[in-house]
């Protein structure tokens, strides 16, 4: 089975050209000039031929933060691997990274291998797991260099959910040093649960039960310390550090410092930050309690920062946290005390279109938009040149965009199996129009071709960013 | 009794000039200009006439930060408040201020009471305390407001040395709170101690039980993030902070960009971090354990940024932290573990002339001496215009101080009632040549005329920096 | 002749405390306890009883910066020495410190000369000079050592007005070789005239002639540019630095971060920078003509940052800058061409009542205030402690200062020999009462009773801010 | 004439992986898979094919920084266009651009024609121009526009050489402005010329006259400064900022702040000023004369940094400023006289393998070798996807780089037309085995295949890194 795609702008993370693009199988086995005798001779002999012209050929997404049927508090994140990677290729993703929970007293072994064990045969696209660590032992410390072998090369601590998923100091420290010895990445949830909880007892007593005080229990000043912290236990261990889901400006003040001074420091934030604010935790009526994910959305005037660092590199990647919850019956949980409220939302499949808006509105390049959502997560998380561009030998997933296409987001439309949308109603520029998974058409004009299991366990490789 | 001192300079922290101080009963009534008619007059009617021709008249020196015969690790400091105060007394301080301790499971009140029964009728010195809270609850933050009623106005709170004095975030956070309401100001001691506490274990485990590794297990970057962490609680409370005993450029970085935004956070540094060096804890023989305290001796070149922020008003006094534990007995409970050496250096004698060499080395002027040891430490623990100045109306604690004189540091001569010196066989300029307290002499030339209960417990104010 | 000024608040830089003064002659001569048997012994004998019950006694206020009768542009500021510096003293100044200018052909000592004499036998109250030099040459280079013995140890360079007192930087490295060797101050004027002078003749080709176009041309980046660069050739060349007029959060960034590291770099702001924005300058009717300076007024949010300054000390000093030109002829030069409008206010009289008002609403401490506008200055510009404290042995210049007191400012009642009042109708709380320049009475409750000539030229010493 | 690379890896400043290339003409028509059914088939049917097992196949390299017979002080370079661009391919750098200068008194044209007539005919390689503004005027102002248009869209002025190259800030500003407009990169030589020439004077009027005074004349401090004063014009106009050879830590500090808030500020290093140093410019017998450039060499303490701001992208491109002069007869004019050396150093052929060498020693990745030396200056310049990628459509610029093999540098052997070698002796390990430039073979194996002529002149667009 022979597939050109011909006529399209390819862009990848360093420029666009003109060219043609020969899938065989599951791989990209060519790219031609455009115009090219050769590539017209492709296009002649194909089985089947993508007419991109007027398009963007990119790699398809990869979004390197997703919580798939994830337990919270009682209840778990609504999407399956199944309905969650089905939305996720919709939105013109196609590899996600999902995170792999160790529960405590269990081994990390155990996690994986029941994230393995939900996602197995039900996955529309690629998908591989980083490691949650919330129970830190001499055994699990051991486990972790095991872990890299199988794949895994990220493990996530909590410096928030005491009593949950919370690592203190000397864990985290810990951690770092294993992963300083087996090439992992450490990656850190930066807020100082410690001292929240402490403000959130004092609302909740004071009365204030409220979705917003969800966000004034978590003021970004203790975000930014976190983040400080993480940076100094990974400067003390010599550990790559990691921070998702970075919201706040003191944090990402904090990234850039250590950046500036060639600490290994990344960091990745998240469409509902640079589009969402705490005006959206405060709409009445419990609306807010749609808005309610951790680190909490701030005020506007930290979009504009977090747009500048998407330029400065000083923030490297997009992903979602997606962790959707219905509002009926899920958010209302926390009715009568914001705390109860399962913290998460729905996002994996507007993550290209949201940020292509900033394409559209000259916050990036195009290429830029790529290295975001695709190059920089496929090269930090070991999974290049598999995945994240359009080169001889990668995996055929790739995206037809089409700039021109205007749609309106809404939870009447959308694809994951959630009972809102954070974005109902908003209109965008720009959509995607044919996505190729390992050479497989699975969406084309508004249909889906995909099938659960398609999809495959990815064991990815150390982060490319490391000397 | 009507005294007079005469023919020197009288130096404040604003200037000095040649001017006679007339002393009645406990307080300096008068100044007058050096050579006046007036000033003549005094000197023909007084009792006494102290001839200060050629000397330094300062105020008398304020050590904010000494724990006399505080019980540490099964032991106690060597000094009572007896010896320790005429220790003091000996090196021209003529006010010091203890750490009263909460025990766990105690309320404030009792730690402050048997502090004030142990100093009570034995010092030879003015003196007050600071309360160090280890045990916050509901009950012990609402005795703050009792205890800044009852004169003590500066809290201290540890996030170092976990199942001691240890305070979690979300407790440090509540007595901030507390202090921003009631005007406290909070003193913390910034080092990570949980992530130090991993590091000791660690290096424990390996063999390494010198000495040295208390050092190396307390790496300043952990004195550094803490008190970022620090400065970022009192953000968000807007409390004042004090940081106690800085010893690492990265903390006094910390304090220089927090300083920069007018954010109220003093430091305190002591003569070991500015004439001391990890060096010295590397000693041979387990010497080097005559030198361990927390935070550690820092490398040589942290001691030109500390003196760079005394000059920059980024560290706002020296006091001591005087803790004297013997090298025989105390320090060698552990030799086989540097982990069990007792925490602490004496000091309290020598603050005075180590920091008067700075003055003959050019690093800081006489008038900064005099604040730093002085003045500073007064407006800051509520005790001025009492205390800190030579001023019509204040406390007749005075020293005449010889920039001549030269004299040889020992534990053979030192008053200080601990086996050895950490400045043994070093040669000094500039001496205390008489000290009076509240208009009483109580050194003179080298002999001793004071006596125990001569100092009285000092109510101190609210700190006089903040609007 | 003794006078006595009895129950008032003494407040110095470091501290306040009731005490009475004794003035003989010229002189403090001393100071005592309030209450005390020897004061009310004073008050007995005195010849003349002060009472400054609820009252402040502060040192009288010395203006660093200031431009009697200055040619500027064809015609020359409004006040001479004897309106000025009667003025001055009105509002509670008994010292100014003035410019005077070499010209461009002439020597330093031709300049000095001049001033003197212009001075001379006028003055309400003491002044003293700092130097323009606006011929750097080997011959003025060399006579910068004669003018330091005769007691002008500052030097001024403008890196703005290219052809009238412009210095290149070759000029400026020079001037601060040989301050380095000498002991003075070089200050500077930083804005960038070269790149200012190319935006004011865009702007007034495109027709932009109306005063606000003032503030357009000089946009604080190019302050904050000059700034930076005189701190480097500063840095360069070990000069001491003192940046006037400082109007610009950018500038007064890069004097912190300067400050910060324990280079010598001082900095002044003016009243008119903490109190007034380009707002004023916008007025229609030509009135923006009326509050043209240089630096210009900035946008109300540089504001807060200035008072940040003065808290931090990283703002030292506020002089006035005062160089008034009347509306009427004066400023109207300007009515067809922004550029022909004399730079400059009037703002002799009202510094030490402004800067109160910071203490009125928080911004500073009555302490600070002293410090700001007279201890620092006395002690920057070498005349503490002659000048700049109370304390025995000081010139006898004292403010009695009524905090109660409220009052209007207009042109209709200043003494300031301009027609307007760039604080028109501004009422304020606090106000001057009595006046003593060197132990006279020169205002008082409303009535003026000193004498042109009275004022004396002074000798300056070193900054005294350096080792 | 179709050209098969088989075999090698692929590298592009994205990442690396095996792929074969196919060239037809002047291009590069495709890229398969290794080892794939269509790759053996071009194989097959090529005319000719190199094999690159075990080699990297990277886009040529492009010198953004030539100094071809450029006129200085009397003399002229000693490369001619023929020569310089002939070590070049030997090199492995396929594109050079270099300055055209604008003659004080001409237009910009006839600088450029002049340029363009030098170079036409005689180059090796392909060529581009920026355009040096040394004559600020209404007229070449408006030429800019023009030039932009024709391929030259990027203009240098000099805040060094007085009275030669220097423009001062007014002239920078208006050129900026007009940059801001027409889309163009402004480039800078970031030194303090003025303060430089005031110190170059004292030097030699004290007889300091050796070639290691050029270097103490020229501080890294007034490099520092320079740079923070471009920055500031830049950002008062909007215009995009390139600073050439930074070589001083202070500088890349200044580079490293405006990045972090989103300024579009880009500079670039040399591989003198990471491997060579001050002490360089100190050898005896007039050797270090041999290292005269501007900036100087620095202190061997700015290499780490630089090495860092390679790494942190605070430093884009790495250029030679290739500006030889014979150490006979050229650098010997300045023998008497440090001032009179032609400033410049020979470099265009080595600084593909001189970087190569941060690869060998884990300072940079093989990817950001390529983006370093070639991606970027062609993405920065205006020349992508032309040059700076292996990617069809592009032109066949291609090097086949054997990471294996092992020489040593010497003037005995290079290629340059000067008669001695910076890094004379040096061992180095990676060479240039073969170049294609433009589908031609030009140097294989030690062997010279080129031609005058074969090189032709770039019109290039512009900054691919704006919005």
């Amino acid at each position: 089975m022979r597939t050109v795609i011909s006529g399209g702008t390819v862009v990848t993370a360093v420029g666009s050209s003109p060219a043609d693009v020969l899938v065989e199988g599951e791989c990209i086995v060519a790219l031609a000039a455009a115009g090219s005798e050769l590539a017209e001779g492709w296009a002649a002999g194909a089985d089947r031929r993508i007419d991109a012209s007027g398009r963007l050929v990119i790699p398809g997404g990869i979004d390197g933060h997703t919580h798939m049927e994830m337990p919270f508090g009682g209840t778990k994140a609504a999407d399956t691997f199944e309905t969650g990677t089905k939305a996720a290729a919709w939105g013109g993703t196609t590899t996600v990274i999902d995170y792999a929970i160790q529960s405590r007293g269990d081994s990390l072994r155990q996690g994986f291998d029941a994230w393995l064990a939900k996602a197995d045969g039900v996955c529309a696209i690629d998908y591989g797991f980083h490691m949650i660590v919330s129970d830190v032992s001499e055994f699990s410390l051991k486990e972790m260099d095991q872990l890299v072998d199988d794949g895994v090369s990220s493990f996530k601590l909590f410096m928030a959910y005491p009593g949950v998923f919370y690592s203190d100091d000397g864990q985290i420290l810990q951690a770092m040093q294993r992963a300083s010895g087996n090439g992992a990445t450490v990656m850190v949830h930066a807020e100082n649960g410690i001292a929240i909880d402490t403000l959130v007892a004092q609302a909740l007593e004071r009365g204030n039960t409220a979705p917003r005080f969800h966000g004034e229990t978590r003021p970004s000043t203790l975000e930014g310390e976190a983040t400080h912290r993480a940076i100094c236990l990974a400067k003390v261990t010599g550990a790559p550090l990691y921070i998702v889901h970075l919201s706040a400006m003191e944090a990402l003040d904090e990234v850039t410092a250590a950046r500036d001074t060639g600490q290994p420091v990344f960091a990745e934030t998240c469409p509902q930050y640079l589009f969402l604010s705490e005006e959206d935790m405060a709409r009445g009526d419990f609306e807010g309690a749609k808005y309610v994910c951790s680190p909490p959305l701030r005020p506007t005037a930290h979009q504009a920062q977090l747009w500048r660092g998407l330029r400065t590199n000083d923030l490297s990647v997009v992903a979602t946290d997606h962790c959707p919850f219905c509002f009926r019956q899920q958010k209302e949980l926390g009715r009568e005390n914001f705390s109860k409220i399962p913290n998460g939302l729905p996002g994996v499949e507007h993550r290209m279109d949201m940020i292509y808006q900033g394409v559209v509105s000259g916050e990036i390049t195009v290429e830029r938009w790529v290295e975001l959502t695709s190059t920089t997560p496929a090269r930090m998380f070991g999974l290049y040149p598999k995945k994240g561009t359009i080169a001889p030998g990668s995996d055929a997933d790739i995206v037809i965009y089409n700039p021109g296409l205007v749609h309106t987001l809404s939870a009447e439309t959308h694809h994951m199996d959630v009972d809102y949308s954070v974005y109902e109603g908003r209109r965008l520029k720009g959509g995607v129009e044919t996505v190729l998974s390992k050479g497989r058409i699975i969406v084309d004009h508004g249909a889906y071709h995909g099938s659960a299991g398609h999809g495959r366990f990815l064991e990815r490789g150390l982060n490319g960013y490391l000397g």
